[in-house]
């Protein structure tokens, strides 16, 4: 009696230990889910500024000399479409992995009362066992038979009962360690896409800079600002009504010419 | 004297356009400054995040099973080397990014004085030309010779202001295109830095997270359960007041028994 008590306390034993074991992943899964989450979400905002910068190098580029406009729509349009890659990586961190990770409470749920429901036929098979070994002892003659044919049941459905619970968590732990590795190889594949592109890209986007001829642009700025003085000196029959209106169109031409 | 006076207006429109030019740098490179030191802030954010995963990945490891624990150890180790290497990139961009642009605003403001002074002296010169011009024109005979030398120093002089002006602007227009090149060429060399050291880290993590042995890591958990049972069942000799302390110790074991 004294054995199937100490076989009683090591069956809650591995209870709560089995307990502890699915609410440490709960707990930590959670956890790790909000943090990558959390990484998506600044991960986007760079992405944001990312835009942001694009349409200031546009809106720059557009006020520039040929050769320096060109160099930095190039490098403007290599940057957006980095961008694009980018959303794609938060698309997929979002999908592959914040996701499953997220599901996970459910998971872990559904295997708890698993885990429950037969930690509790196992509890109640033993105590069924406990009680006709008792019977047994205090009725050695008459019950003997059938006390034997129950124990003997009784016995046979708390193996049975013992390897589901085993079975189940294996199943756990097996299942916790594929998602692990696969969230993780999720994690790590979705990454190298984007930062293999952005090598890619930079690349490109190196070469667009580096190709701006200055030399070319100061020519151009040069001849501009000569062939400026020269017009303004050819038309001297205007009229001084005029100038208003010419202070303005230059002004205006300034602004515009580069476009 | 028409043709003169047109050349005025000329060098006025000239200098409108100058200034123009020098406020639309000053500009553009105020709002560049702005959301490249937008986008390095949401970078360190970034890193923010990552470094919390780093510590919550090592947590949970500390908790699991010995494969599992050594593979999310290791690859926590390699995303926290990764960070370091974002927070070199977020150092590099500031100081090779952010702060030349922030500088920007200061030569700008130079340039724009030094183009000032010039533009005053070429003007007062033109007038002084004209001047002389009028002078010549109102007493033919008597100041001829000393009006003749005197516009023809003051003619030598604004010529040459015109070519200091015509120096400042190029310049101005050089420096600043060297300075965008560099700039740029700054943030995609740093940002390359970064996204080749990500591409070397990741595929070491990667290995880690494959390497995982999942069929030990489950044999070494049943093993566990049922010397944890066996071990139990021996101690049979245990008086029933030690049953509360008994709990705690496997509540206690249960966590502590991976880490």
């Amino acid at each position: 009696m004294m054995l199937l008590g100490r076989g009683l306390d090591a069956r809650d034993n591995q209870t709560r230990q089995m307990q502890d074991a699915v609410s440490n992943v709960e707990k930590h899964f959670g956890e790790l889910c909000q943090i990558f989450a959390g990484y998506v979400r600044k991960t986007a905002r760079l992405r944001d500024k990312a835009d942001l910068l694009v349409n200031e190098i546009y809106a720059y580029a557009a006020t520039e000399t040929p050769n320096l406009k060109v160099g930095l729509k190039n490098f403007a349009d290599e940057f957006s479409r980095l961008q694009d890659y980018r959303q794609a990586e938060v698309d997929r961190l979002e999908a592959k992995v914040v996701e499953p990770l997220k599901c996970y409470g459910t998971i872990v749920k559904l295997k708890r009362d698993d885990l429950r429901a037969t930690l509790t036929a196992k509890s109640r098979e033993a105590k069924q066992l406990s009680q006709l070994e008792k019977t047994r002892q205090r009725n050695p003659s008459d019950l003997h038979v059938i006390a034997e044919n129950e124990l003997h049941r009784a016995s046979l459905d708390a193996t049975r009962t013992t390897r589901h619970l085993e079975e189940t968590i294996d199943n756990f732990e097996k299942q916790k360690i594929r998602d692990i590795k696969n969230i993780f190889s999720e994690f790590i594949t979705i990454e190298m896409l984007f930062h293999g592109k952005a090598l890619e890209i930079y690349t490109a986007a190196y070469q667009n800079i580096q190709n701006i001829d200055e030399n070319e642009d100061l020519e151009i700025s040069r001849r501009m600002l000569r062939k400026d003085e020269e017009e303004d000196e050819e038309e001297d029959e205007d009229d001084e009504e005029d100038d208003e209106e010419d202070e303005f169109d230059a002004t205006k031409e300034a602004f515009t010419r580069f476009r």
